[in-house]
């Protein structure tokens, strides 16, 4: 295996996996994301090379082509290449896109879950996002859209039919359009919402 | 803190998170479920009282109020105690109501955050249960309906518009009343679909 895809979880150290870990440990290269954890990255080796591919919104960023290009040739250079993304790979991670990178370049990898923060923050402020009797599901949904997509690419009135938790990823700024939008949509105007 | 709800993910060892691993080597009680990972306990104390509580369908278990019961009492006790679950202790997990039992005992308790089947099991098939352009979101629902409930408990028609990924808990069984509730709700019956 050369190239892993690495969850290390919603930041809390603790979150990270004893497996996320043990690659950290074992990688060549380690090319990591912003949001990853406090001293994740204490346990590489001394002679690993780490690699920052974060993004921040609004600031310079690497594109998503140049980590791509980046995960192929110390892919395709046989390196231990552990991947280390915020939460995990396939939820809102972009990590269908970095594994379809491997495949078509051959490459074998392999994807390592983490924790998302759509499970773990509403727990660290005490909310279960399924309750038997009030929420038989929970759905993640990312609040941020794509800036070229128009306003009403979301299918609001079907998210607000939702039977369940609705959590929305990178919905700060647009809390009052989500709000509105589900509101608008049907959901019960009364209905509790955290902000985590 | 007496009491942890601590999650031990979906089965694999590697991934259970550091702090669960921490906390069942502390641990003066561990109660766990059938579906805790392989030597998941090997770390415990010598000295550490492991009590079995697991539930399977079809055979004898322990009912939840003895579960609440015994989490109570290890806990007035001042016991170190790992009440450890399979995936997440929020995730169809039943984790709330032994923190409500917490809550309502004055108990102090945490709850640990585990990865939850519903991303895992998708990722070890190759599935991303999201992807740009393809899926904006995913939800988890309950495929196993409480026994009392009438056969139309879940809005069909507001799953079958979620605009994103479905995922299915405890679903094999009622595998085709899913599908065609799904597809007379609205949904594709082209749509892709993967069993794991």
């Amino acid at each position: 295996m050369t190239v892993h895809l690495v969850g290390a979880g919603p930041g809390d150290p603790g979150l990270m996996t004893v497996r996320a870990a043990e690659l950290v440990a074992r990688a060549d290269v380690i090319l990591y994301d912003r949001l990853i954890p406090d001293r994740a990255l204490d346990g590489a080796r001394p002679d690993a090379e780490l690699v920052y591919v974060g993004k921040q919104g609004g600031g310079p960023q690497m594109p998503q082509a140049e980590i791509n290009r980046l995960i192929v040739a110390h892919g395709r250079a046989g390196k231990e290449v552990v991947r280390l993304k915020g939460g995990d790979p396939f939820v809102f991670g972009r990590g269908g896109e970095e594994a379809l990178v491997c495949a078509e370049a051959g490459i074998p990898f392999a994807v390592v879950p983490g924790i998302t923060a759509g499970v773990a923050a509403p727990a660290y402020a005490g909310v279960p996002v399924t309750h038997r009797e009030l929420a038989s599901g929970v759905a993640f949904v990312t609040g941020h859209e794509h800036p070229d997509k128009p306003e009403t690419a979301l299918d609001w009135p079907a998210l607000a039919a939702f039977p369940g938790t609705l959590v929305f990823y990178m919905g700060v700024r647009a809390l009052p359009r989500i709000a509105g939008q589900l509101i608008a949509g049907g959901r019960e105007a009364a209905e509790p919402v955290a902000v985590v």
